[in-house]
């Protein structure tokens, strides 16, 4: 149902900008759930998307655009005066904001503040501080408080004052002096309790919380074990400086394991997902750690070239020669190569489906850009190219190998480190598309076909260039 | 603050229960968190369990028993009557009911089901219905709804009356005749309106919602993209039958990251936490991958046999023979047998710290329990022994090497697979333990370091057996 929502809809999008129907884009924002705007516009260019923009209301604009990617917001900023760009921020909400104000140039962060009122400012100013992987960076300032000593009547009232300002109404947090949290009360027991009742008397005190210091994932943790819409962060002092809420814990558990999974594949965490990171960017993630574990195969095959000299000695075992010694020191370093750059394509699209929005999932669909395959691809070749390089000048130089004995193994580690990224891309793509879960074509079972095709590669490209 | 806080009290508790002291653990239900309670209570045993659990209200009582782990729940209604089990059942909301029923014997969910009341029994049967991956096996059928000819004042009044019977009275449904779903305000939303205004007037028509019979990610998904609290499911005629509240979507996204890397490391998905996995399970879960991967890579040595005999025709690439080419044939075997059991475990280990509460993962504490470190030990053994006789016999009949040669094979792998099990459970502990990110143990990391290790040990052993 959802699924169609977004191919019906983006054609007539596209025809009501190109018609200049202003009235028609306006009322597409009005009536339609921001976050699904938000996903259409996704789809277009960025001019096209401020025509789109401009014709909601300012409320609605600025919820829209908090939907957008964080990479697709600092990159349609660019675009803004700084006077529109601060009154872009003075409306996002605190914790949206700050994540956008880190991601733009010192110069361009300074100007826009400039021109945003001082409260606001101070405020910006001290998220900023907040350690990124802190609770204190994902918190928001926007929640509701009250003091203990009014009754539930007068608590409602004020709680429609602040409701406008809050992410969330359905926790109200109670602070005494200095802010300090003395105890917390959810609206649900407010409309259950009598009008005249005072909050002291049916507040929990002491209430959860955790330190703005604290990691980001303690925050989440303490959220997920007791069910909490929010959770209260507070300062060293105990004062109340802002509110976790469910979605952003949501956000910070779905980063965590995409970042575990990544290291686990050894690939360098990214800041955006993978669709959107820059190729110079994932070549750098993902070479660095191939050519460190490039070097600790071609420390194992110095190990192999010890036994294997020590070994010919004797009688028994004569030493072998040619082709066959070449493969016995060297079919680890291209099995390893191989398996390694296939398990991070692999890792890196299983990853994607699971964070794909579920419409997108649905059976017929284009599951991935085709476009990312054939960068896949040209990956395969910069990685693997980078990888042989190295292995032909420690095959030509450290072990005292025959130019052509050299060439056979970069030949080797190109073919098999491009045909693994394929292999990594397209085995959970196909497995994907047949309804099956994606993830089952395991990193292992994945080196385990290079492995294979490592063993018939090397052979074949060394009879090719050896005999 | 929270760390230090289950040791302090956990002792108190012990003699608390040890003099007998029913008072003073009725107070201590009463008054802490009943999800709290629940974490104190996993480290006791099941008569000591109840002997608390009994002194707490009815109402508590169910509440900290949800918290507790479905195993543990599982485990501790074998020692309660029928009669008390229906009770109990009875209490507990809708999915948790549902989720310990799937748990319990046929016979003993019918005895206990027979005791229910006809009304609840039939919403017990309807959610049993559905598919084990499906939005409707996790959603609850407590929510509140509304029709839509009341006003905001008349809503509130009844929502006073849900209110004991809901999950959530944030997000209030609008349903028509049958049940059908048409429309959906929040709380917040009924708080700021006249209270005069007629619901059909301010709720949002046509409510995003997803199928029952969806898969559960998509209901996740739904919910994470649109930062709700809740999200309605319907059947196939769009009526109202249960919802899904953000707490059970934060379950679904770490379940289902956790079966992602599990299977991404080659370990059939576990129904319970590793920790609380039976050994023989994880055997299973475990061996028959690594068991399908060997065969892969014994597959692979025939591949390598056939190039050996192929080129040792050739004048320029003499025979291999003896130990050389032994290795040359079963060192990818060793290699992927020891790096993939030491994958499996850093995985484990690796999400198990993830998913740990986090005041155990705060520095010095104990991060795992030892037994659980000499589990792994067991398990290391246990799966290199089956490995080695696999490789054994498939070494000694199908490729006719003598039987020191292939105890020379079966004596390597034993110990990599071993040796790769602790060095997957140690370093990510080590890394944990200095307070760096264990994740930075890479699977491919701890491969490499495993195939230095193994091209050592198989020279070594070959050394000792074949000369």
């Amino acid at each position: 149902m959802r699924g169609a929502y977004q191919d019906l809809i983006l054609p007539d999008i596209r025809q009501m900008v190109h018609e200049d129907d202003l009235d028609g884009l306006a009322a597409f924002c009005g009536v339609v759930h921001p976050a699904m705007v938000a996903e259409i516009l996704e789809e277009l260019e960025d001019t096209q998307i401020w025509i789109i923009l401009n014709q909601a209301s300012e409320e609605v604009r600025v919820e829209i655009f908090e939907y957008l990617s964080l990479r697709h917001q600092a990159e349609l900023v660019e675009r803004l005066e700084t006077a529109q760009l601060s009154r872009l921020l003075e409306w996002m909400s605190a914790d949206d904001r700050v994540d956008l104000l880190t991601r733009l140039p010192a110069i361009r962060r300074e100007e826009s503040l400039r021109l945003i009122a001082q409260a606001e400012r101070n405020d910006i100013r001290r998220l900023l501080q907040y350690d990124e992987d802190s609770a204190g960076a994902i918190m928001t300032t926007e929640y509701a408080s009250l003091p203990a000593a009014i009754t539930v009547r007068e608590a409602l009232e004020r709680l429609r004052q602040q409701a406008p300002d809050s992410e969330t109404i359905y926790y109200v947090y109670i602070v005494g002096e200095d802010r300090h949290l003395d105890g917390f009360i959810s609206l649900r027991e407010l409309i259950l309790a009598r009008t005249e009742t005072q909050l002291s008397s049916i507040m929990q005190r002491d209430p959860i919380r955790v330190r703005a210091s604290e990691p980001r994932e303690v925050a989440a943790q303490t959220l997920a074990r007791y069910n909490f819409i929010a959770v209260p962060i507070v300062d060293a002092s105990d004062r109340l400086v802002g509110i976790i809420t469910h979605d952003d814990v949501l956000d910070v558990v779905q980063e965590e394991a995409t970042e575990d999974a990544y290291l686990q594949s050894a690939v360098a965490p990214l800041e955006d997902t993978y669709e959107e990171t820059p190729l110079p960017v994932i070549l750098w993630k993902r070479g660095i750690w191939l050519l460190f574990l490039s070097i600790v195969a071609l420390m194992n095959a110095n190990v192999i070239d010890h036994y294997r000299l020590t070994t010919s000695g004797s009688q028994e075992i004569p030493a072998t020669a040619g082709l066959a010694s070449l493969i016995l020191l060297f079919l680890p370093l291209v099995m390893a190569s191989g398996g390694n750059a296939g398990s991070q394509s692999a890792t890196l699209f299983i990853r994607m489906f699971a964070l794909q929005p579920s419409d997108e999932r649905s059976v017929g669909g284009p599951l991935v850009d085709a476009s990312l395959i054939w960068r896949e691809l040209i990956i395969g070749l910069c990685l693997g190219g980078t990888l042989a390089s190295l292995d032909f000048l420690v095959a030509w130089t450290w072990f005292g190998r025959s130019v052509s004995e050299a060439a056979a193994i970069a030949l080797t580690v190109v073919t098999v480190v491009t045909l693994g990224t394929s292999a990594g891309t397209l085995l959970p793509l196909t497995f994907r598309r047949l309804g099956m879960d994606p993830a089952i074509m395991s990193n292992p079972l994945i080196a385990a076909m290079i492995d294979v095709l490592g063993v018939v590669l090397f052979y074949e490209i060394g009879l090719m260039l050896l005999t």
